[in-house]
């Protein structure tokens, strides 16, 4: 397999388009635009593609899950989503995606209703409390079991 | 009472668009629109008209009930948000539908988050586990009881 | 198949041999006996023959499901054993029944403690609130899906 | 400080533009066109300006929220999704607004789902159960306390 | 009303029967035989007739209790069944019965599964801990107020 | 044993004093001061002596009760405090005291909150939903057993 | 009507008499002197009456309430009794008064055990958070509704 | 002691008269009859004599229990039963019987409503998840304890 | 620092004025007169001086608190009311008192609802179990880290 | 397959070395010493060979269960660690072994923390409160399954 | 008696060691050294003999609980064990010591899993939040009631 | 900074020596030293210098954290003890270490007792259900943000 067909999609859920600006204290001073620049560097270095999704509806969050190609693999931080929605989880469960869950916040340390999230159940796996780098994390390892 | 007049409004909720892709083991191999098909068949032939509507959006399902007559006919199968929604089973209270809530899959018998509707306690019944069958069978129902 | 062969049992639980005198505004005023009439009429018009059964007795509910020929088809009015007996479904898997659950009234949208079936887990689906109407719809659903 | 500057938005959530219609036995007779006008006359006399906005959508709600000025006042009936949304609650939290919210009907003596609200966590205070009389009560707390 | 024509029916649930030989310390050494001598030969002080009915099945004292004339007057110590039948009380309402439970020992005090009865929402009052006492109080008291 | 000697304490919790105006639906319409003229005249009947006592105070009725004789007689209808006072009980307890828990409505029959009382665990019995008569019981009860 | 007749008790519970020397940072600095001075003020304006009575005792609130007029409008603090009494609310409804809850904190985002009041299901509305500005705004109400 | 008179009771409860054709791959092939040959087998080489009796009737399993002579051994397999029934536990303690109750299958690696066993606090122990063979070491069990 | 300015105030309530009387299996023998005289006896001993209060009302207790000055230093059992108040638990902190809560028993080994002591969020430690000598070590601990 | 090869590993966890010592209404006075040994000439009757460990470290017990060959027998009796311990059925699991867990006592009605054991989900069967004899029937099963 | 007889066991759990050095805002500054020859010294000075033990292990703890002669005196701190050990209070029940728990914070104020000890149940007595002065109280209750 | 400086120390705990032998299906193939051999090649690659530690008992892991200099880097997959010890996050804390907890599995979609983890309130974040793959992305966070 050649390194230029890989594909990565990174989602974010409500309120992640505030980054930078959000309770920096937990969310860190960086904007999401930034990182999403950061991120297409990194992928460009490892031959591979990026497409970025921010919404703070959960029905678009859907239909963009969707929209993607059976199977795809993508990155998705669902932020307040991870604990109030099942659309979300089963439309990753619907389109079969190979799907890593990020948190910028450790959500295990928290307050109690954010240390469930129903979206972890239909997931490879989960990143949390490692800031914006678990996204890094989350690619790098979408990238090296990429097959 | 002229049956040329019934109206019976079909709704579905998040990833019923994906019917026929989307876990077909649980919600089998055919698609919403051929669905809906079958549905306008059955319909005409007893003299009905339907109405369809799909979305992933909790807001446009909200908006979708609030243009609808106060006291329509209507089928809704509210997926994910029969579980996780207060302002579909609120809308519908609020038009006074008279509603029959449907799911493909016998929720009472899948993960106990899905065991619960909010939406139960505005509908005049639900029917669950009967297969895409269960719209035909609303359906029956809601024009016997059409007055 | 000839629809000749077509068995399909119809299983009440206590106190709906009060149908008619118990609770009329809640379930109905038609009496069981004349319930079972229209439902043998409509049976004999698709060319199906029916049983009827009805205990007060949780024992002979599981007596008699037991006494029914493995993988028959049944429709089963549970009643009040929907919410306390896990002898019942027991029964119902004991024989690999294809059974239909059947409520007339909402069950859903009452107390608390109606809204959980143990049966549920048991049953292909479910029908509530539609009155004694979902006896024949769940009849429709287990001729036309007779195989 | 002068008055002339003071603007207040008052946000309103799913099926709060039913009002009038809506269940007038909890919710009351007037339209909220109506309500709205008699909070801009209100707000007039006392010098400041008002914006509204309303919608069925937890995502559009975010988005208008999102798009407010930091630390602005706001008057904010959460409707339903005071019970089923942390992503308005962290918006709130996210753009450090100054928030008073309202519900019409004394929500702390309805059904137990509706007694707690996730938004409550990130307001300045809450008035339930007063009628349309609680926006201009809530208005009048911001504007008394502006500074 | 004349009081010859009072009449009340006693129901004593399962092992009740056991009456002076089960659990004497907690349930005293008296036979339900002895018991119901005493209660007749009070009725007839009080011109009132009494039945005695006593089962260790939860369906049999459906059926008597359906048995019985609408609107009857009953004492009904359900013992087990008082914590875990819910066809019992189905049955009181839907013959509209006029029913007081009584249990020998103080249920309030035992094991937390003995302090809730589902019977106690479907008759008018309960005594409890009196001993045997408890059904000459509750005679008294359905004979006192008959009408 | 002479009759003469027997004293049986009524006390009364917070609102019993409102009897006869507080929610007559719930409650009757007879005033507590002409209920403890009818205990009197009953008492007098049967050769025993009454006190009444009736307070709002959780501390007064605790005061009260430490006042009596130990192992006195006394019928007590907790009302509110039934449900939030440990206090009570515990001075039972630490008296000794023979109690019956008289409670007008059927209270295992009204809020979940209602429906467990902590004096219970104290008492010889309870009696519930009888009306002022369950007074009359108690106290036939008390005399009855009075050794 | 007219205005003169107008008469609003302003009732406060338990460490409320503290205000100003207890916890500041979240009760603020102002006493309750103070704050009654300023309400008779506002009151005297709009040609009412005010009466103030608080107390640390669960049963002096209860007394007081009973003593007020039927139907009588009143403003009333809880503080810890709205988590602890139930013969407070009862209270309110055995007098039928028209009672507005106020709380100074915002007690929806404290601790979970203040998040609930079981006042709150005999009161017309609840205001929380505002600080001792609720009780004007009470106030205001109760006066614009004074009928 | 001689062995000649030793009696043990074995008792099985709904559902287990199906066994063999029961979901074999948790109960085994096994028929109840062959098992309770077996069983016969083993007690006569062991000089003792067994009774069996099995019932889906609660009421008919509290009626055989009651016949038993006060203080027999008794083999229980309560199926269903342990679950949700109180009136068999209540029996056994009523006859002061020397219970061992046997489970087929490992309760505690089933469903969560079938890891607690009612019965469980009213027998001398609990042997599950060994079979058929459970009943064989229960035997043994009481018949070397047999005095 | 001089060891006859110290002041410690011993606050005992509800039901502790029984000590002696009161279930002494538990509680023991000696009255809380005896046991204030021996306390006096140590105080003086160690150049301290003690107050005394004992109040069965809830309010009572608040009071006395109230009037202590801020920062004092307190012993407390609050007996019944750890379990069932908040208003004094408010108290304390309202006036920054250093407390220290005492129990008699061990009320972690007790009944489930005296595990809990929502007193103890509000004072420095606690002492449980140790009987009357619990005073003395409180009594110590607080003359030893005066300051 | 010759019974000689037969081995079965007995592992006790804490508090089992107390045997005999330890609460002996409960445990029996038979030391584990003593048992051991007969256990094992019932061994050497039926041509097994048994191993013995006890140890009150949860991580040794982790060890010795590791230190097995793969799919070896076993009866363990975890003791307290039956309710506290995850790692030993993970290192059940991770061996394969066939385990049969045994209680002295009967676990099912005792304290409610003892009701349940993470271990049974990782057992073949459980025998609980047949005293030591337990350990000869879970071995008289290994033994006659044993292939 | 005489007073050089009396031995009492220090024995202190995981993480204890690391006083001093480990969050010293909750636990001080103190080493357990140095807390350990302050105890000695205080020992000696009361003619009584200390040992100490501390682990990190549960096994260890145990294991040394259990080399105690049976009814010895005890001062425990068993740090995060209390909250998730049972074979911990098993120990101590085994050989019937006489035991004190200390904590040096106070746990009934701190996270909520903190707020439970299994120990308690196990013990004459608890201390908390009196820093490391309650070990002193400890012993000195200990000694004091040596007998 | 140089890299040659850098120290990360590996902890495994319990059944973690199983690696490739333990349910290969959920845990995967790979030996625990083949894994750590890969880890420390990728952390020579980065000059940095790894330790490794496994143990199956929760008290050499508390002995092995506290035995770390202070603020040290960590990644510690805790296997089971993420359920059931807090003497692991106490330990953590006490040396304020630097931590990554990782899971091999994606705890988070299995048994519900796995969902949750004491130990993630305790360190920086968390990695689940990546495999192996997680320990190397730890290392990298871990390095990547050495300072």
């Amino acid at each position: 397999m050649t390194k230029k067909n890989k594909i990565v999609h990174i989602v974010n859920g409500p309120n992640m388009n505030l980054l930078g600006e959000r309770e920096p204290e937990i969310y860190g001073c960086e904007t999401l635009e930034r990182l999403n620049v950061r991120l297409s560097e990194y992928a460009a270095k490892h031959g591979a593609t990026l497409t970025f999704f921010q919404s703070n509806h959960e029905g678009e969050l859907v239909d963009y899950i969707q929209s993607l190609e059976a199977s795809s693999r993508i990155i998705i931080n669902p932020a307040a989503y991870a604990h109030t929605s099942l659309a979300l989880p089963d439309a990753l469960r619907g389109k079969r995606l190979k799907a890593v869950e990020v948190h910028i916040s450790n959500i295990h340390a928290r307050e109690s209703y954010r240390q469930h999230s129903y979206l972890s159940s239909a997931v490879v796996g989960v990143i949390a409390g490692l800031g914006s780098y678990g996204y890094f994390l989350a690619l790098e390892y979408l990238l090296k079991n990429y097959d």
